[in-house]
């Protein structure tokens, strides 16, 4: 019971501060993805394909990770403005993380933001960041059942990505019966099937992309 | 600060009924598992494989899920006696869980107990459940470098389970590369390499536990 009453301290607190960032990114006309995922469903691997696919925009990453900063300097190879979060522990990225991070970031020609949170199915969840679309990558290695054992994150989806479709015949994965359990929590949701190795299916998840963002600042 | 003190809190009693758990289980003389990994690593597959490779010795299984009996169901089907823990959202088990489904399972005639800890490779790396040895499963699929963005798993490991190594040829794994970063943190953790599809290494594993089974309750 203590802890309950804490967490929804925590989360006003993180709530309050994470309107104030969508107004400032609204503002700035920058549109704000939070990406989540279990650990190595390859977040970073399909930004990297989201830039070399989206030329016409301008693209800046801010990477979270419990340790290291390998996926910042990934990024960085590939010429994208990022700032590292390293969380020393903690188990998601909250909002007044990202405030900080986007003191760090020259936003002026930015028009995408990722948020690539930590490496994990739970706990991201539950904190807006004060994003304006939220996606959740499910790579193929992972099994099908993976939206009924996490719905939390599946539910409030607006897109789900499912990633390593290249490993489909190696792995015991069925794409219908995935889909089928995400609609069953998320009826309307868009699924993307993608594979960073063979870029199948980056094409349509950068048009979806690119359609939101015309239609931001209306979305949020 | 006022977050840290609570988690103080909350791990201090967690380490209480944990202690008393490892006691109980001692006199008892069954060897006592903690399998924690990423979502979809291969937790459930790779206890059935165990019970199929030890027949000799009775396992029975404690499973941790934050929704659905998915695993429950198998582990059933498997013959093997399970109590399905369903946290509703929470991020890790806590030993006032262990302890509540240790009162509904038998125990007259278990050897091994594994308890199969929510898919997660950050939050229940700080929780004690009573156990006598921490595995940690690592798939192929998840990347090389998960070691080193989940350090607090792996430095506690009495044990490192690379599993799916029939998919090396498909994904971006080098094991060369992922024994030294677990070995970096954890020197002398045994690490075996295995694959519940093709059985490979499933034999060392199991010599493994016998041997820990063995010179249990000299052990904890």
């Amino acid at each position: 019971m203590e802890i309950i009453t804490l967490n929804r301290k925590v989360l006003e607190k993180n709530d309050e501060t994470a309107q104030s960032i969508r107004e400032m990114l609204r503002t700035r006309k920058i549109l704000t993805i939070n990406m989540m995922s279990a650990p190595g469903s390859g977040k970073t691997s399909i930004i990297e394909k989201t830039v070399e696919n989206m030329s016409g925009s301008s693209v800046a990453v801010i990477t979270g990770d419990v340790q290291t900063a390998n996926d910042a300097e990934r990024l960085t190879a590939c010429g994208i403005p990022v700032v590292q979060l390293i969380t020393c522990g903690a188990c998601h990225l909250d909002s007044t993380m990202i405030q900080g991070a986007l003191d760090k970031l020259d936003l002026t020609a930015v028009d995408v933001l990722f948020i690539e949170n930590i490496g994990n199915l739970i706990c991201p969840a539950g904190f807006d960041l004060g994003e304006n679309l939220r996606v959740i990558v499910l790579s193929t290695a992972e099994g099908t059942d993976k939206p009924l054992k996490y719905p939390a994150m599946f539910e409030k989806a607006d897109a789900v990505v499912i990633n390593k479709i290249d490993l489909l015949e190696n792995v015991n994965f069925s794409l219908e019966e995935a889909k089928r359990f995400i609609h069953e929590l998320n009826p309307a949701v868009p699924v993307f099937e993608i594979s960073c190795t063979s870029e199948k299916g980056i094409e349509q998840w950068c048009a979806w992309l690119l359609k939101n963002l015309k239609k931001y600042p209306v979305l949020a």
